[in-house]
């Protein structure tokens, strides 16, 4: 019998932040790719696009014109999935067509007034702003008795659903945990409960010691491809320090958070020589008043381009019906990002 | 305040088949769209095409030749996720650092010898052969005794990953319960302890009476969208019989399972008018060799397009990081679908 190894061998690999597994196939990585091709993104953008309802001074599908902004800028999102009305509805006890109404606030988040400024090409000073933006907003939002959590993220690319270049992200608030955010909480507070510690700060103590799977540490946060990783370069950012939320960063803090994310994008561009589509987002303590020790802030990003700016993954099929799945190692990708220029490929 | 009405306001409906929740935003259906727009898919194919890997006494790229096969042919996959070898490996302890090797069997099932022939084109008589072909396979792999569980999916069109046009599926068979189904698994028993009887079969007893999220039906099979669904015209096919595997069905059964197959990719492809891509595939019960009472054959079809050919819903950051969104209700989309012609639109 052989002995695994896991550059070798299939295996299947547990999330303790969703309690579910995935399935790694290291020795698949060579197969020949036939099928589709993704268009490769416009690379020359203007500065100032005046057909684009996100540029300052133009006007919305609404009529509203946006004010001359000059750093991160947020309005309510004019096509919210969510309203924030209050509505009456019966309790509702049939186990098998369960529902219930769900409340909520959405807001379009500009990160930058010049319209092709990527997060990996800002100033970190800029960045900063964004951090400093999205902290007033988790607070404000997180303020409302309906507003039980507050999910910050960002589709970039037209792979990613995002229908407009223009730098932004979106911040849905909501009354309810999200699916993916209850698993999180689950597992956070089950490990708090019987360690009396947080499960990413034990983590990440595991991960510096092995060093393996980071990409990039700063004085305050770490870029690691999880052990656990299902999109070919997935990256989460760890705090140093166990806190649950943007509310609790120091001023240093938010400067080394903007830093590493300038870096980690920086990395992503590097790597196809081409603006890197993801989505990415911030899981951090629910805004329920209630005291949250369990949580631990961190920030994921899901990349879907696997071996060239044109040749995507595709979580369908099995993935779908059964359980998600990658060819090449978390070690592998690490390894490639770590080795990759810390200077953007434009800028060099 | 406003009284709940589900065509007009935000909410979330559980799926009892995995234990979570989707968020539905039926107002938001008419935001415009300015992203991606996929390109259509080949609607002339060739018969025969002389570089396709899966066509008949075609080489494959391991030097292996097809045969002249004229019916479903099936045989194992040149580029396998799952490896049958027996791995030893130690007991891994590490609640951080969880992983297991994985053992398995992947096979690729041609539908047809004709490259331009997919299903909803096919006689009802050839569907009928690849659900032998299933059978055959479901009972073939799972009588090994490291094999408990057997996927049966297709991928179809490049949207969804699909590298090639022949139309075919796969067959993923492994030791372990993958994720989705294990949870599907957990609820499936959880239900048949407390009330001892089938959970789909309740729930396939409501929907007949509710009639509005029905798409098709005949005397063995009904096709809808379920009440929970997460894709825009999301389908399920699941048996009126109470059985948990495809060994259990009759031929009686078997015919009008190709038939609804058939019924419901026709509706699909005339939605659109368009070969519509889904990614589609059968959860029936392990192949653990324990009795599964609890279990009831069903096929989910997960079809990504949204408005048109061109236009698909996109499940990013929201979805990655919350929690499955739609904007459409299940109750419209079975509505479009059921005034669909029942004749495929290339043949009218
Ligand atoms: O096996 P194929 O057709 O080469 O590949 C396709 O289906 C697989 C199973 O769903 C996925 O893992 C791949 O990402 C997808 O491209
Ligand atoms: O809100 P947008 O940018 O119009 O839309 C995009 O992000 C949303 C939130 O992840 C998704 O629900 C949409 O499918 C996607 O296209």
């Amino acid at each position: 019998m052989k002995t695994f190894d896991r550059n070798e061998h299939p295996h299947r690999r547990y999330n303790p932040l969703t309690g579910e597994w995935i399935l790694v196939s290291p020795h698949r990585a060579k197969r020949p790719w036939q099928g589709q091709k993704e268009s490769l993104s416009e690379d020359r953008l203007p500065e100032y696009d005046p057909g684009c309802y996100l540029c300052p001074g133009n006007f919305r599908s609404n009529g509203e014109q946006n004010p001359n902004y000059e750093h991160a800028y947020v309005f309510d999102n004019d096509f919210p999935a969510l309203l924030s009305d209050d509505i009456a509805s019966d309790v509702n006890t049939d186990a098998l067509f369960r529902f219930q109404p769900e409340r909520g606030i959405n807001r379009v988040v500009c990160f930058s007034p010049n319209h092709n400024l990527t997060i990996p090409e800002m100033y970190v000073a800029d960045i900063e702003k964004i951090i400093a933006l999205w902290t007033r907003q988790y607070l404000e939002l997180g303020q409302h008795d309906f507003i039980n959590h507050v999910q910050i993220f960002e589709n970039k690319g037209a792979v990613m659903g995002c229908s407009n270049p223009h730098p932004h992200g979106q911040i849905w608030a909501q009354s309810s945990l999200p699916t993916e955010v209850e698993k999180t909480q689950r597992q956070l507070e089950k490990y708090y409960r019987k360690n009396n510690s947080s499960l990413l700060q034990d983590y990440l103590e595991q991960e510096m010691q092995r060093e393996e799977r980071i990409v990039l540490s700063n004085a305050h946060f770490v870029a690691l491809v999880p052990f656990w990783a299902t999109w070919p370069y997935e990256t989460m950012i760890i705090s140093r320090r166990h806190f649950g939320s943007l509310i609790a960063m120091s001023h240093d803090e938010k400067r080394a958070y903007a830093e590493i994310m300038k870096g980690i994008t920086v990395k992503y561009d590097n790597l196809f020589e081409t603006s890197f589509p993801y989505s990415s987002g911030i899981h951090q303590a629910p805004t329920d008043k209630a005291a949250h020790p369990e949580w631990h802030f961190h920030m994921h990003f899901y990349p879907p381009l696997l071996r060239s700016a044109s040749v995507r993954k595709f979580m369908v099929g099995y993935e779908m019906l059964g359980e998600a799945q990658r060819d090449i190692t978390p070690e592998k990708s690490a390894e490639i990002l770590r080795q990759l220029p810390d200077i953007h490929y434009k800028q060099r």
